[in-house]
């Protein structure tokens, strides 16, 4: 955890810039046994979908912390990029989530393909709650503080022929396929629509429907990547 | 599983070019239940450090998988790149070192850090035998049949100041630092090394001899990733 985040509900007046927390849950925790903080040191903090700062410790007890904390730095910018994700296995999806997350993807929408187990959808791992949790972690090691926006959509068909195009209005859309001859784009800047498909890849008539719908295929080499591996070196590949 | 790897002692005859083999183990339950092949079925096949090919299916039945292979064409080109890596937690040094393996990295240095847990040297996920099942899969994923090699350093100092200087040696070194204000290199075709510290990163005095021993410390930008996203993301951005 490189930055404790807090949330509106733990503060009594969200819009003072300095301010007294205490809390008392896992985060308490945390400080006391991971990061084994003392009075008078110093953490980097961040409120939900706000401003960056620093907090003071002023009291530790078995219980609770205390921090007087000042908020005036805004979070790393975040990508302009959309991540069009066919639901990966339901562990490796926290995964992946999280790690979207670190790198600043803006908006994850979860896809159903013809390679995704029905099951996956069912999984307590990919339930709202869980993928919160996922995503918080991704901030929490990033330094950020603005949750990704996070959708599913169940039915490919439908949503790749009636709201993919209007997603990709003024933006670069781009399909990670093996056998794509042309290369990944690097260094881009314009916002951009990112879509990878479940273990095995898009089947050809995925590919067909992404294509028509005005997504470009590119290809990261000979080399066949696990999803979560294939996620980080793409959005690397495209925007660090 | 993207190729099926045989081993030279599944073999009677390795030099031959078109043969036979019969497997029992864990293979064949996955070409039996997880790919669901039948008779007739090719999959793409390697030799362990060896050729790649193809095999057909010639028999199934409930023990064994027999295949009619053929090995003509080299595996994927590796990445000229030594992986210098502070031993991460052992659950997420496998996932790592699969990803390096993935991604093609040829040799892979586990390091000793100040930051690194003492106790993870002797987790049983990081035995020679855990490591190389880790990497064995990432072949498998990859398409590739060559395995990195894989080395341990226990004793930071002694390792950068006798050792590290020798391995640099026409060879461009490089480590993740987050504070840096040097941007991560790209498209890179030299040999280089690139060091990788453990959650928390290297400490000063760490980085101090790492830049004596010639490296040169490079920040991914603002945001500071998890080891496995920056791994993944730090070799496609130098190399992909």
């Amino acid at each position: 955890m490189n930055l404790l985040l807090l949330q509106p509900e733990d503060l009594g007046a969200p819009s003072q810039q300095h301010n007294l927390v205490t809390l008392s849950d896992e985060r308490a925790k945390h400080i006391r046994s991971v990061l084994r903080a003392s009075i008078g040191d110093t953490l980097k903090v961040g409120l939900l979908n706000g401003l960056t700062g620093n907090a003071e410790i002023r009291a530790i007890s078995e219980r609770s912390v205390s921090l007087e904390f000042e908020l005036h730095t805004p979070p790393p910018p975040k990508l302009p990029l959309t991540l069009l994700l066919a639901l990966p296995r339901p562990k490796m999806a926290k995964r992946i989530i999280r790690a979207a997350t670190e790198l600043g993807v803006s908006e994850i929408i979860l896809l159903n393909s013809y390679r995704v187990d029905k099951s996956y959808w069912q999984s307590p791992l990919v339930s709202n709650e869980s993928l919160t949790g996922a995503m918080l972690e991704g901030l929490e090691q990033a330094g950020d503080t603005i949750l990704p926006s996070i959708n599913r959509e169940l039915r490919f068909k439908p949503f790749v022929e009636d709201k993919l195009p209007s997603l990709l209005q003024h933006k670069m859309g781009l399909f990670a396929h093996p056998y794509s001859t042309q290369a990944v784009p690097t260094k881009i800047t314009q916002p951009s629509l990112l879509a990878i498909g479940p273990e095995g890849g898009f089947i050809p008539y995925e590919c067909e429907k992404l294509t028509e719908a005005g997504l470009q295929g590119f290809s990261l080499g000979p080399r066949i990547l696990k999803t979560e591996t294939a996620v980080s070196a793409i959005i690397a590949r495209l925007f660090l």
